[in-house]
């Protein structure tokens, strides 16, 4: 029954599903249920995985291995450490994007010398995005090497002025520039330090106050939001050592909603960065049959352990959202419906 | 593109398409029209024709003459004077109700006689709804005499507290009784009568600020809302004889959407009154197929120049509402995008 306020199928462009080779954080079965739980219809997953997508082999590997698993429809991206390039042309296809990392990340992805990026960039496809972590001075860096290049440009999880006043002023010079950020930076900040501890690691870190309100008052010119979904165990968590990263894929939505309650963005702004703007960056072709069925005033609590995410944790747990998912149609198909998935794994598919 | 927040096409209970028999003030084509920019996907059209469908012949003709020219969905009422109670069991099987007129109303077709009502209500199935146009007191003789009966009561265009709280009392006492208001009671007062002169005549009149307020304040009481769509020509409304009513289909949802701007009802709130409650009063199937895709920030100017209604007049022209119709689509087809109908006379199918 047509009884909801009906928003496009969220596109999230920036997920970590673990699969295959960390499994036990997370596998592509998990994290789709989570994100139709969370109204999301389609995920970009990221290269790294353990042994990271670096060869169009390990890229049909991982497509053959997470293919019987998903839920929602997915597209992968393509990673390099500089040493790939023969195998851009033939990944690009089967690609929906570049993932490079500039700036320091989980792992040893960085790129930092500057002639191997612009060998990237330059061998890169034209027409489909690079896809940048880059923080503070990196952005200006990407922005110089993309716009040498030619590139289409997309810099993930921003935190602040540092990156998005350069990527406006390339914009208004007509690059093909576009940013995302996340709900951490959006709804936490160095204030729930204290209370999170050691899950409230992430990379980009937290930022203040102040930053976070640069970016709700600078919101109409963020792109997209991007989950950043980066799952790790409580036990990895709370031990000595540091793994960055925490879920968002089933809280996004619900938190975007909230926002809105609080007069902090409109409907349009979610849908513009959800799902139109993902949707034109990445020049996906879409229907009118994949969208979420929400009652934008309920209201529930978040908790650890109705969480479809195999990781059972949120920063966010404890907080009481308003706008509650009830339905998720993928394709035409009721795919999810008052916390139960309704297909099997398999039925998502991957979009290249 | 899916770029759009959906609700479900809109339900309009009460409208009059004035087809056959007054075609210079509205008819099949245009009146429809006027719904589809409405976001309204299917109307429901009073028996009140200048030739009233008191008989299964009426319908069948009236039937015969609209279904080239509706656009949209659409269900008939069967009226009765009281003299038709034989007409009642083949026109049922036709028709989504009765209506009936026990209070004053243009024409001659009020019942007053309380045995003939008795009749009347006893005749018709106790299936589909008998909707009363009913004020003050007459709305406690329309329970008492639909209780006896076993009748589904529907009491259309409530203007206050007069009418509501006996339907509430009703209601508790477990009887199937409903109510609508219009979006002219709910946005329009007696204040309002100096600036609109003889265009502001109404049957019910327009109610006190007080009496406004009241129906806003019991708004989740209140079941459905109804344009009561009732054109009449301006050289009409600006002669010296009365023409009560006014035009309301293409108003109804931006006025609706402006006032979820103000805090006044949600989205919910419309969803539940325009689509949810008719669909449940009337016993209608449903599909996720039809709905009105809408930019619920777009602001625009009321005009009469740019209304499809054939009367080309709105009591809300020069007002400014925030909520725009984009796209409208009914059993899957895209029927209505920015000002333009997209499919030909016939398109719209009788529901029953």
């Amino acid at each position: 029954m047509n009884d909801y306020l009906r928003i496009p199928g969220l596109i999230d462009i920036h997920v970590h599903l673990r699969d295959p080779g960390q499994t036990d954080k997370e596998d592509f079965n998990t994290g789709t249920a989570a994100a139709l739980k969370g109204g999301i219809t389609t995920i970009f997953d990221m290269p790294n995985n353990l042994e990271p997508v670096f060869s169009v082999e390990k890229l049909s590997e991982k497509s053959k291995i997470v293919s019987n698993k998903a839920l929602c429809d997915y597209g992968f991206f393509f990673g390099s450490d500089g040493e790939n390039l023969a195998e851009f042309e033939k990944a690009a296809g089967k690609t929906i994007g570049l993932k490079l990392y500039l700036s320091d990340t989980t792992g040893k992805y960085t790129v930092t010398d500057e002639s191997q990026i612009y060998k990237i960039f330059k061998k890169w496809t034209k027409k489909k995005p690079v896809v940048v972590h880059a923080e503070n001075e990196k952005v200006g860096l990407a922005i110089k090497i993309a716009y040498d290049c030619g590139n289409i440009l997309h810099i993930t999880h921003i935190t602040g002025e540092n990156e998005l006043a350069q990527i406006m002023d390339a914009k208004k010079m007509g690059m093909k520039i576009s940013s995302d950020a996340t709900p951490h930076h959006l709804f936490l900040s160095l204030e729930d330090k204290e209370r999170l501890g050691k899950y409230a690691e992430v990379k980009p870190p937290l930022v203040s106050k102040r930053n976070q309100a640069y970016l709700w008052n600078h919101i109409s010119d963020i792109d997209c939001i991007a989950s950043d979904h980066a799952p790790h165990m409580k036990k990895e968590k709370e031990s000595e050592i540091s793994y960055y990263g925490m879920p968002g894929l089933e809280t996004m939505l619900p938190l975007l909603i909230t926002a809105f309650h609080d007069g902090k963005l409109t409907f349009e702004d979610i849908i513009r960065m959800t799902s139109h703007n993902p949707s034109k960056i990445f020049n996906l072709k879409r229907d009118d049959s994949s969208y979420a069925e929400i009652n934008s005033e309920e209201e529930y609590l978040i908790e650890n352990e109705t969480l479809f995410t195999k990781c059972k944790w949120s920063p966010f747990a404890g907080w009481y959202v308003k706008g509650k998912i009830k339905r998720v149609f993928l394709r035409g198909t009721r795919v999810y419906e008052d916390g139960k998935i309704l297909v099997r794994p398999g039925f998502g598919k991957n979009i290249k």
